[in-house]
């Protein structure tokens, strides 16, 4: 058995992002840059007003002082001319300082007068103006490399003028269900069967983390077949199989698998649930072997599918997102393996509280569905009193 | 002005959720369920083994005991006969419990021996049984109306038997930006003009929320265009509007809006950046018209646009998800607005310590795309020194 965190590291070791591809900014949401996105001009383009009222000469600006109206300047349509001694410009937020203005009159210390307006507070030279790049400037880094876009990032290429991105092209993942016994909803039960979603939910949670999924039809406990299948799914980036991964007389994944080609790294991880994790790497493709057990299988994808999925797009590795919670209910000790506790949070004055729901039976699918976060307690850990400090990690926060 | 607070609360008033429809299970992720979910099984379907082993009779489970093995029960082929005295069965994680056994021998706790196996260590009655039903039972709510569907669920429905999910239908937005000055990136820049990606952030941001979106041609600042256009628009749920919401000479939207039919609620919050908010209803419709500045509209569009969406698709109001903070660098005093100011997270060993940007230019695209999170502060809030706890939302959680 190898720890979690050595097996997450041997999961990425040697791992390059895919190619390229381009992508219209309207469909660029999610994805991840490939290069360093640069400004394709200075914005503001020049110095514009930050506020609606009047451009004039900071030297006119005292209260009490009255100006003559000699134009307009709406964002969008510059004065031409120049602003003289004892002239203003009508401007509005975004409107480009005429040529001989150093100073903006908002409109709320304006007053109508004749032939203009008349001053009530005195203005500060250069006070809401806007300098010309100080948001960016040509050619400046606006987004780095391997950012994953948002809706601000959208926004910031826009206006740097990037009709179109080029990111990271989607990793493919086949999604391969083994076990006679499992049957998806709506079909035909076998006798002794049940019904399971292990294919449809981890395509979902690698859609999510911007994979494109292809769910193969689930396949029957038979070594020959199951060889011959994986050895002609080479166009993927990711083989994951789920079930057959332990050591039980009927599980013959493993097998087929190495069958088929696949160098195998390893399969048994210090966790729980999970335990039974193959990985290995069938020429350029890598392959993750997740658990039958549904709540394993999804952990399993979360720690180990989606982080992989991530490096594919160029997303540098990061730790488990945990964070600090108060523990709601008391703890025995923990053996050898790293426990993935399910747990609901809540939160009082004094901070996050996090309390493990009272069965930990990793078949318990309801519970898991239910649970907020994932209580994680170390190898060996002590037991633990109420108010204690534990980490968790939100299930939204890994995919799940 | 009215409270941010207030204005959220008139943005969903009255809104009912959407016309429910019928998706498969592999089109559910992040779907929200129109009613509860009930399972259509017990799961288990029958008391099976939680481990690999042997099933036998409580009674013979002492160390030292030699019993015979009769068959096997690997998941998906139960055994069909009667487990006698001094017999066992061979079982497997998921293995129906055959009829006349009580308790489950783990293999590690198993040698083989002469006709069988000797038990090494005594069994415990019950043990490593899963009952029928332990997990959910037959017409049992395993998913609460309005949730948001995850992998977890869909792992979970499919358990229960359901390969179709009825979930709200996507509210429509249509999306449009006005302004003269404003071109979408890789057109012809007007004279004065700006590039901006409003409409294409905006629409990220309510497909993330869930909505299907129309990104409308821009149009021109030309009063009855805009009317006859927003009068056109009865088919979607939300007109969503950008730029033109304060109260410039040149700003036209309020106005062609009401002469469209709008019955305005209100157009003024005391928030910053984002002030100027138009918000009414237009027959069924809900009209939101976020300010033209690309800060402001896409705070405005987290804060109004993101929770609308969601309560169309059944999900009851949440409050803004708030964290505490530790302060990294002073502020001054607030004025009347409730304030939103970008700042940067990190962590050290005493919790979460948010910076506020040094440049809080609500025009900064730039800092805006690099913050973590909004620091919030109340209206007057006096001024604050580094290690005061603030509230903070990250960015991510409201779809920023």
């Amino acid at each position: 058995m190898i720890s979690l965190a050595e097996a997450q590291t041997r999961v990425l070791a040697g791992v390059a992002p895919l190619d390229a591809e381009t992508v219209a900014l309207t469909h660029a949401q999610g994805r991840v840059c490939a290069f360093g996105v640069a400004a394709r001009l200075d914005q503001p383009p020049a110095d514009v007003s930050a506020m609606d009222g009047y451009a004039l000469r900071a030297a006119d600006g005292a209260a009490g002082t009255r100006l003559r109206v000699i134009g307009g300047a709406p964002a969008g349509h510059p004065f031409e001319g120049v602003i003289g001694t004892g002239e203003c410009v009508r401007i509005f937020t975004g409107g480009v300082v005429p040529a001989g203005a150093d100073a903006i009159l908002i409109q709320e210390n304006a007053i109508a007068a004749a032939g203009g307006i008349e001053i009530t507070e005195a203005v500060q030279p250069g006070r809401h103006i806007r300098r010309k790049g100080q948001d960016f400037a040509t050619n400046g880094e606006i987004i780095a490399a391997s950012t994953r876009l948002t809706p601000r990032h959208i926004a910031l290429c826009a206006s740097a003028n990037h009709p179109w991105l080029t990111v990271r092209r989607r990793p493919r993942v086949a999604v391969l269900a083994t076990g006679d016994e499992i049957a998806l909803p709506g079909e035909p039960l076998p006798p002794g069967g049940i019904y399971g979603g292990n294919g449809p939910a981890l395509c979902a949670l690698a859609q999510s983390a911007g994979a494109e999924t292809v769910l193969l039809p689930p396949i029957l406990d038979d070594a020959a077949a199951l060889t011959a299948l994986v050895g002609s799914l080479g166009q993927f980036d990711i083989l994951l199989t789920i079930g057959g991964a332990s050591v039980g007389d009927h599980d013959l994944v493993q097998q087929a698998l190495i069958e088929a080609g696949m160098k195998l790294d390893f399969w048994k991880i210090a966790m729980r649930p999970g335990k039974p994790l193959i990985f290995g790497r069938m020429g350029r493709q890598s392959v993750i072997g997740v658990p039958g057990n549904p709540v394993a299988a999804l952990l399993c994808g979360a720690l180990f599918l989606r982080p992989l999925i991530e490096a594919m797009q160029g997303i540098p590795p990061s730790p488990l997102p945990l964070e600090p919670a108060r523990l709601g209910a008391p703890l025995g000790a923990n053996d050898v393996r790293l426990d993935f506790l399910r747990a609901t949070l809540s939160r009082d004055a004094a901070g996050l509280i996090a309390t493990p729901l009272s069965r930990q039976d990793s078949a318990a699918q309801s519970d898991f569905a239910r649970a907020d976060a994932l209580l994680v307690r170390a190898p060996l850990a002590p037991p633990a009193q109420v108010g204690d400090t534990v980490q968790v990690v939100r299930m939204r926060e890994i995919g799940l």
